[in-house]
C-alpha cells in the first residue's frame, strides 16, 4: 500500500466515523425527541384524564341547580369565601370609591373554621395585599343567582362623569356580570388566623374569596394610561370637598357618645379610641360620598329631595353617615364645604345586624 | 316711659327672639334629625327584606349541591365565567410566572353568549386591566369541589427560595384555598365582543371572572414594599437565563412548520407570523421555566430523571415547550444558557382538544 492510500484510507476513515457519529447523535436525539413526544402524549393523556374527571365532578355538583345557565356555555363556579370582612363601613353610603383614600379606615379578617392558619404565614413580611371579594350588598345579585343573564347590566353612571354611561368593564363598578370586587389594602397586622387592613374600601360582612400579596415590581411596575376622568380627584374634580369641620360642641358630644359606645351592645368599634374615629370621619368625608342623584339635585336645581334643609340656608343641605357604630349628621354647603353638626350612636346598625 | 325702660326693653326683646329662633332651629334640627333616622330605618327594614330574599334564594340554589361546606358557614357563590380566554400558552410548562414578563404573549377573550357586548365600551381608553379568573388546570380542583376543605393545602414551595415553604396567601401559587387568579395584563384590541391581551401569563381555555380597568393612581400608586425574596428576576436569581439562541438552522425549520401550521387543522395561532412567533419564543426562555423539581435535580445532582440528555454533555439538559401551535426542543447548559434545538407542529394539541 503506498503512502497515499494509507492516508486516503484514514481520512476516508476519520470522515466517515466523523459524519456517521454525528449522524448517530442526528438520529439518536431525533428517536429520543419522538420517544419523548410519546411520553408527553401518554402523560397529557392521564392530566386530560383527571380534568375530564374533575370536570363531571363539577358537573355533578352544579347540575342540580336551576337556570339555563348551567344547561350549557360555561361552568358556573361554586367558590367558597375563606373568611368575612369585619369593616368600619357598615352601609355602602360612606365606603371609599377608591382603596387607600381612607387610612384610617380599619378592616378585619378571620380565616373560616377549615382554613389552615398556615396560610398566613410569610403574610406579615408584605405591606400591602389585593382582597378579591363579593359585592355582597348589590340589589342585583338576586338576577344574577337567579341563573340566567337577565339581570345583566351593559353599562353604568359615572361619579366623576356627572352621570355619563359607560361599559361596566371600563370602570370599577360593583355592579358587573360577576359581583367580584378587587381592592388593594395595607397590612395592619398579621395574627394566627386574623389579619387586619388599613385603607381597604370594603363594606362590613364582605365575603372575601382570597387575598395575595401585592408585589411591586409587577402590581405596580405598570406604566399604564387611563382615560382623562379617571384621575385622581384634585381640586377640579367634582368630588372635591373644600374643607371638613366639626361644628362648635360636636368634638365633646362625639367623645361622650363613643364613651357610651363602649359599654353598647349595640356596637363593635373599630377604631381604638374617639380621636382615631375622628381621624377616620374626617377622612372618609374628605371626599364628595353622597349618591351620583343626591349631588345632581344638589348641583343642578334647588333640592327638594335631599335629606333635610339645613335651617333657613337654601345652599346648605344636611346628610349623614354611618360609620364604625357612629351615626355621623353632616351639613354640605354649596362652596363644597362639610362640617359635622351632630353625632350618635348607630342603634340601626344593632338592630339590623342582630 | 323712661328712655331706659324702653331701651331694656327693645334689648331684651331683640335678645328674647334671637335666643327663641336660634332655640326653633335646634329644635327643628333636632326633629327633623329623629325623622330623617325613622326614614333611614325603614329604608333599612326594605334593604334587609330584598337582603333576606337574595340570601334565601342564593340558599335555594346552593343547597341541592352536596358537601358538609353547605351546611353551615359561608355561603357558596356560584360564578358564571364572562367568558373563555385563548392563549398561546396551551400548557402550564411555559406559562409566565407573572404578568407582563412576555409582552409578545397574546390571549384573546370573546365574551360568552348572555354578556351585553356594550360591558365592553371605553375599555379601549386604558392601556391595561386586570383579569381575575380560574385557574382551571390546577390538578386538587377536584379536592376543592368536593365540598369539603379536605384538598387545602397551607403552603406552598417558593420557585424563587429553591422550595422553602410560604404560606399559600403570602403568594400568588395557583393552588389557593379558591383556585382564583389575578393578572395585569396590556389591552392590545378591543372589538365588539372581544379583547385582545398582550403580556397576560394565563393558560390557554381559562374561564375569566372578570376584567377591571388598571387605575394607574391607585393600583400603580401604592409605595408596597415586599420580602427580599420577592423581587424582580436579575443575574443573581436563580431564574435568570444568560442567553437565549436558536441553533443553526432552527431558524429556517421554524419558518418552515409555521407555514406548515397554518393549514393544520391541529393549530389556531395567535401569533400572526413566524418571527412574532420566535420573538414571543426568546422571550419564554429568558427566565427559567423549568419546574422546581427539573431546576433542583440539575443543579442538585448529575441529573437522571430530566427529560433528556442532550448529546454526550453531562452539564446540558433538554427540556422542551409546548408554544402557541408549536412543540419546541431546547438545550439548557450549566452556566444558564438556552439553546433551541428543534421546532416541530404541536399535534398533541389538536389531539387533545378536539
Amino acid at each position: 500500500m503506498s503512502y497515499y492510500a494509507v492516508l486516503t484510507f484514514v481520512v476516508t476513515s476519520v470522515f466517515a466515523y466523523l459524519v456517521g457519529n454525528r449522524k448517530g447523535r442526528l438520529d439518536s436525539q431525533q428517536s429520543q425527541a419522538v420517544a419523548e413526544r410519546e411520553r408527553t402524549l401518554r402523560k397529557e393523556e392521564r392530566a386530560g384524564r383527571t380534568r375530564a374527571e374533575a370536570s363531571k365532578r363539577l358537573r355533578e355538583l352544579t347540575s342540580q341547580s336551576p337556570g339555563a345557565a348551567l344547561k350549557e356555555g360555561p361552568t358556573v363556579y361554586p367558590l367558597k369565601p375563606i373568611g368575612i370582612l369585619e369593616s368600619c363601613f357598615r352601609q355602602r353610603n360612606g365606603t371609599p370609591r377608591q382603596p387607600l383614600l381612607v387610612p384610617a379606615a380599619k378592616a378585619r379578617l378571620k380565616l373560616r373554621p377549615g382554613i389552615p392558619h398556615a396560610c398566613l404565614e410569610g403574610l406579615q413580611g408584605y405591606s400591602h395585599c389585593w382582597i378579591i371579594y363579593i359585592f355582597h350588598r348589590n340589589t342585583d345579585l338576586q338576577d344574577l343567582w337567579r341563573g340566567d343573564d337577565r339581570g345583566l347590566k351593559a353599562k353604568v353612571q359615572v361619579p366623576k362623569l356627572n352621570g355619563q354611561r359607560v361599559g361596566v368593564f371600563a370602570t370599577r363598578t360593583p355592579h358587573r356580570p360577576n359581583p367580584v370586587g378587587l381592592s388593594v389594602a395595607a397590612i395592619d397586622s398579621v395574627d394566627i388566623d386574623t389579619v387586619v387592613f388599613r385603607g381597604a374600601d370594603v363594606v362590613d360582612g364582605t365575603p372575601v374569596l382570597d387575598i395575595k400579596p401585592y408585589i411591586p415590581y409587577v402590581d405596580g411596575g405598570v406604566r399604564a394610561t387611563a382615560p382623562e376622568w379617571v384621575k385622581d380627584d384634585n381640586e377640579s374634580s367634582v368630588l372635591h370637598i373644600a374643607d371638613v369641620r366639626l361644628a362648635d360642641g360636636v368634638s365633646a358630644t362625639l367623645q361622650q357618645r363613643w364613651q357610651e359606645s363602649l359599654t353598647d351592645k349595640a356596637t363593635r368599634p373599630l377604631c381604638d379610641n374617639a380621636a382615631e374615629f375622628t381621624e377616620l370621619l374626617v377622612q372618609v368625608l374628605s371626599r364628595d360620598i353622597r349618591s351620583l342623584h343626591q349631588r345632581l339635585q344638589h348641583v343642578n336645581a334647588v333640592p327638594r329631595h335631599v335629606n333635610h334643609r339645613g335651617g333657613n340656608d337654601p345652599h346648605v343641605s344636611q346628610y349623614r353617615v354611618m360609620l364604625d357604630g357612629m351615626d355621623v349628621l353632616y351639613n354640605f354647603d354649596e362652596s363644597g364645604s362639610i362640617e359635622v353638626v351632630d353625632v350618635d350612636i348607630d342603634r340601626l346598625y344593632g338592630e339590623t345586624n342582630s
